[in-house]
């Protein structure tokens, strides 16, 4: 069953499936979010660039198509984009 | 303004958005489809794999994450999807 997600009045969207684990892709508009998670996840860029900043982190880091980076479980990221973005997330 | 769409009773959903041109980002579940094309595009797939039979072309042929594949315009290709899978859609 594929689920879509809807955050931030619809400028981020997700669609939510099962390969292995649970997995989103999803989509983000031009903005700044702050995303909290539950699990430890896996984010890689699949179109566009997020430019974000990590729990206990000082400075942002932008990531572009292909580069993953990881958020610790029971915390939260902050992003900044700048051109609608495509992400791949993978719950570790 | 990003775009849902649904295809094949909800076995397949992609989001529209732009990005230097029109692309998509989608999910298939566990199936076989056949997807008209009107202008040219590159598929992606992101998770997975795509099983794939290209217009005036006999052989089927896998293609995994990080695997591109072209299908001309006015066209149409078919997909086999044995693992819930997510591809990128650029239109060229």
């Amino acid at each position: 069953m594929l689920k879509v997600n809807e955050y931030f009045d619809g400028h981020v969207k997700s669609i939510g499936f099962e390969n292995k684990g649970p997995v989103s892709m999803g989509v983000m508009e031009v903005g700044e979010y702050t995303f909290g998670t539950a699990a430890p996840e896996r984010m890689t860029v699949v179109k566009g660039e997020l430019t974000v900043k990590l729990p206990g982190r000082i400075e942002w880091e932008t990531y572009g198509a292909g580069d993953s980076f990881e958020v610790p479980g029971e915390s939260s990221f902050q992003v900044q984009i700048t051109q609608t973005s495509a992400y791949l997330c993978e719950y570790l």
